[in-house]
């Protein structure tokens, strides 16, 4: 009856299940799946959850599962186990899988080699196409996908791509050189993990290839792990502009004390750089003394530079990340943010001005509406100008966050709003 | 040469060429590609350029070619069409392309049927496989993919899924019946275009069915429109979070006018919105007044509720997106998080409480310190419930953006710290 169950299941979902269930019922659980349902079910698994589960599987059960297993998620398992484990598996494996196995867990998380799997399906370019799919046939067993074949010459080097949809329209005694694509898109192992994202992504792929540094083919970055890497990249790119530091796990697994440590660096940071506005406000006592109804309008100006500038840094971070805009379009872009923010400045230094007079009288007005403009510009441009800026010294645009906007805009914005003041209200 | 040159590129590259291009240019290289390039390049190009390519070419060769295109990104080109224009077309189609142009066009932007495509391939569930792997064959030039089928029945029910890798390794003579997948995963038409986003990047999904409210088979969504789901709804929150309005389209092409109406509105509600921290600041000018240098401190204790709280709500508010984190965890996750803002704000106070001895003494040193660690907890709770709450009332977590959580951060830090101040110095 749980067989039938499982049976009606996806594998994700009984991943989701086995992860909720005790030690000991998961092991049970996991055995009534066929192997090649273990394998990939554990492919499902958070990466803990996974180490958990290998650590209690006997070895030789893990070694036929690992070996079942696509060849980049085993990879993946087999980088978070501890060396004892590790040197314990090596040697039951096959040559072939024990080179593969070391070769992909060797690249670091960031690279594209991290993400590669080694499974992918080859042809040779003198196969008709009747041959190819037979060929294509015996492989999908063994293969992450059939659907596209990539064809290399003695050297490894990548000489051309196919689909299956390509190879079942052609004649059948067409050969695979006469059919196949000879210049596929692809991408380098130690290129950053995103580029190969944006590549499956812009050019609509099933799968891309991926070349080492000497041109030879060594793995294919499928579309489904693809959408992980954008998942993750996201996830960073939103807790960079939020100033917090990536966690490498699920914020509900984490730990207080890696929260605290992914969260304390930049509060800590920008805490300091708070000292300046503070200074700002010493530096102008004697007029605020003089005004006390001055005050009123700080926190509502302060806080109007650092949500404008807040605005235009996601603007510009998020079409950095998605490529809507390049970094050589600063220029065009920079005027067209300066009437923007004339117009948004102009309209809030309006509504400001009403409540300066409600509280204070016209020239409290004039003084707070002139500030308002000013420190939306300021803010708006601040924000614009940052993402471009860490483009350009080689950091990631995201980290211009909102936080660190604010920051910049709160000590810019008690300058230019006592200064205005003291300058009309002193005359 | 020029014929050659686009042979050697994407499709994809082409489109962003021909973008560049001139009018009269674009079309003249448009027509260098065979009609089926011409189709799949006009997908690529942005809706905007796909309309001014469309109104000037021949209505006859303009049937054509959306003839050929996929059937999601031809409903997608022809909602973008003025009326005038669509009358003009649909009277030249046949009569089974016109319902279908009409039929997905109905959709409205965000649900699953605007991004689904009806040239799915379908199998009869008596073929057998070599039958079916034939079926294939011939619906390769007009389906979007043949590498998963739908078997359905005479009320168009959908009955099974079959992916050509399962068909090419059944034995020959194996009905489809027997292998199908009969519980695939499948999505309504009318559901929220993330959903099919998520169940693509869940179960890892190259197409998804489409069921309409009557379980009738009406469309798949392919993978690569599921990225690019992603890639909108992923935009959207991060314009969200910093009170930016969706703009439909990409930022670079955007109007001055169309990114100041998406900016303005929550800039200016949170001028009136922080019209209550300037209030709270005029309530305790006594206070203020008689000890001036405790303003020195108030940048940095509302920044800092704000900076922790917005640091909880990008977490809660990614997770929620991810489904890391469901509404259900609110208890376990609020009281964690209690304890990592104690932790964090105790940490900022020591710093403050250093700058405080400093600046004011001892006494304006355990007044700053205790409003840190009160007004870090606030922000964060306020950070970490505001999504929730969001969620609860059926409105985007995403909204519960940074600026909006500034916001009331400054209005109860104001309060707590000159709260305290007036306590602890004038006993
Ligand atoms: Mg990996
Ligand atoms: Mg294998
Ligand atoms: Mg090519
Ligand atoms: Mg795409
Ligand atoms: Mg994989
Ligand atoms: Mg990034
Ligand atoms: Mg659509
Ligand atoms: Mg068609
Ligand atoms: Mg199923
Ligand atoms: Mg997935
Ligand atoms: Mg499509
Ligand atoms: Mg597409
Ligand atoms: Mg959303």
């Amino acid at each position: 009856a749980i067989r039938e169950f499982l049976e009606s299941q996806e594998l994700a979902d009984i991943a989701a299940l086995i992860d909720e269930l005790n030690d000991g019922d998961d092991l049970d659980v996991l055995r009534l799946l066929p192997l090649h349902d273990q394998a990939e079910m554990l492919g499902y698994l958070r990466p803990r959850a996974q180490v958990d589960l290998a650590t209690r599987i006997p070895r030789r059960e893990l070694v036929a599962l690992m070996t079942a297993m696509s060849h980049d998620e085993r990879a993946d398992l087999f980088k978070q186990l501890d060396e004892e484990a590790q040197e314990a598996i090596l040697p039951a494996l096959s040559k072939a899988e024990r080179e593969d196995l070391r070769r992909l867990a060797a690249y670091e998380e960031w690279t594209v080699g991290s993400v590669m799997t080694s499974d992918y399906a080859v042809l040779k370019p003198e196969m008709t196409t009747s041959q190819a799919i037979e060929a294509l046939r015996a492989q999908a067993i063994e293969a992450e996908t059939i659907y596209y074949a990539y064809i290399i010459d003695e050297a490894r080097a990548l000489i051309g791509v196919v689909s299956l949809r390509d190879l079942l329209t052609a004649r059948p005694r067409q050969q695979v050189a006469e059919i196949m694509d000879t210049e596929p898109v692809w991408v380098r192992a130690d290129d950053e993990q995103e580029e190969a994202a944006r590549l499956v992504a812009r050019y609509d792929l099933l799968a891309l290839p991926v070349l080492d540094n000497s041109d030879r083919l060594v793995g294919i970055v499928t579309a489904d792990d693809a959408m992980d890497v954008t998942e993750e990249e996201v996830t960073e790119d939103f807790y960079k502009s939020s100033i917090v530091q990536p966690l490498e796990m699920s914020v509900a697994d984490a730990s207080i004390a890696l929260l605290y440590r992914a969260r304390i660096f930049w509060l800590v940071l920008l805490v300091f750089g708070n000292i300046f506005s503070g200074a700002g406000i010493a530096y102008f006592e004697d007029t605020i003394a003089a005004h006390l109804s001055l005050l009123f309008f700080l926190p509502l100006l302060i806080a109007s530079g650092g949500n404008a500038g807040t605005q235009s840094a996601t603007l510009m971070v998020r079409a950095l990340a998605t490529g809507d805009v390049r970094p050589a379009d600063f220029g065009r872009l920079l005027s067209r943010e300066v009437l923007i923010a004339l117009a948004l400045g102009l309209t809030m230094a309006l509504a400001v001005s009403l409540i300066g007079v409600w509280r204070g009288g016209p020239e409290i007005a004039l003084v707070v509406a002139l500030a308002m403009v000013t420190i939306v510009l300021m803010g708006a441009l601040i924000g614009m100008c940052l993402p471009f800026i860490f483009a350009k010294i080689d950091r990631d645009p995201a980290a211009a966050s909102g936080p660190l906007v604010t920051s910049i805009a709160d000590v810019l914005g008690v300058i230019i709003y006592f200064t205005i003041a003291a300058r009309l209200l002193e005359l």
